[in-house]
């Protein structure tokens, strides 16, 4: 094995997946509108609308995981996940909270649950990220969970922001964001601890790992595109150069 | 049953199918300005690689069907698409003569079966189609062939427009548009045939065609818009009305 296929430290390693960050949709030009406050009332209710594909579609994309994977110990802790998003005795669930959010930006609870206002495209890019989960390995599938890494920023971000921007959002709505910033962080240490121990083994399967955390950051960025495109009147001005 | 929950005739219910056209991606911005000679070289090129994705991914819809029926009479018919795409003894099958388009705009044969071109919009579009093969019934995966309805003007529209707009387009390339002109047609009877035929037995099944063939419908309006996302210079203007 030549140096250049051996593989990375797992410190090289991670960096390289961190770095993927330049590309989260934090960047997305639909995202930094939010964030400035350059959206209107309709058009933030149709992101909350559109993005609850993805909130209903995460347990069963966590599911298609522990349906691949045979060891007890990583479902035991994986499973979590699922009763997050999904609830659990006295816990109303990430999902729940993500109705919560659709209330305060003046939805009603149909208006979410119906799924009427989700554009194709949003359910294209959400249903390729279950697919992934259930067709690939399970260890490539906690992989494509990574952007979790990078989900920190963006939360905390509207928390900061939309008090400001957006004030006649009830404050009571941002419940979900506030939840997630502790559930991710604890997510990801999992999520990444299993990541660089399987894919560690050889340079190839470090670098399909990158491949994955990009194919699951091409689904956030192809779902804001739907929602830009939905919600926002765009011109062609020229061709791409 | 009431009037209202009374099947439609079957020219009535074909007619309704029909006037689907309405949504097809002939209307589609990018497609107006290919028809209207508005696309530069790059940009035609960014067409024919991205949707050579979809072309590659037809057989296997396709043989998603086969798999999913018992009735080999319907089989011994419909793997006529197979062939026609995969090509067969002496016919190069419509893939290769799709390759002989890219070539024809100027894209190198690797250029367009690498991929490497395809953005993941695309992909996810047209991945959402052959998974719906894969997991409907023959039948519902039958309808969702029906955009053939209106694939025959499309065909003959490039075939007027493009010796005068794109003069530069070996005329050779135009081949996949005049073949699939036949083919086409003769498709459009079986698939619609079988279509008429299953969902007569009930209004609520007609209206379940009508929503599968919407489905196929928003499949080429996203995969427009994401080829339309990577090849033109787009700005937000504002929101939607």
């Amino acid at each position: 094995m030549s140096d250049d296929s051996a593989p990375w430290s797992a410190s090289v390693f991670e960096e390289k997946l961190r770095a993927k960050g330049s590309g989260y949709h934090v960047h997305h030009p639909f995202h930094v509108m939010m964030a400035e406050g350059r959206l209107n009332a309709r058009q933030l209710q149709g992101w909350v609308a559109n993005r609850f594909y993805y909130q209903i579609s995460i347990p069963r994309k966590d599911a298609a995981i522990l349906a691949n994977c045979p060891d007890r110990e990583v479902r035991r802790e994986w499973v979590q996940r699922i009763l997050d998003h999904d609830g659990y005795g006295d816990d109303e669930g990430g999902i729940e909270a993500w109705i919560g959010l659709g209330e305060a930006v003046g939805l009603s609870r149909d208006d979410v649950v119906s799924l009427r206002h989700v554009v194709p495209a949003a359910r294209f890019a959400v249903d390729a990220y279950v697919n992934f989960a259930r067709q690939a390995s399970w260890q490539e599938a906690v992989a494509s969970s990574l952007t979790e890494l990078f989900a920190g920023h963006i939360h905390q971000q509207r928390l900061d922001t939309w008090p400001q921007h957006y004030p006649w959002v009830d404050a009571e709505g941002l419940r979900y964001f506030k939840g997630r910033l502790t559930q991710a962080r604890r997510d990801v240490q999992h999520g990444l601890h299993l990541t660089l121990a399987y894919f560690s083994q050889s340079r190839a399967l470090q670098e399909r790992a990158l491949e994955i955390l990009q194919f699951k950051l091409d689904v956030l960025w192809s779902l804001a595109d739907a929602i830009m495109l939905s919600q926002c009147e765009m011109k062609i001005v020229g061709a791409r150069a």
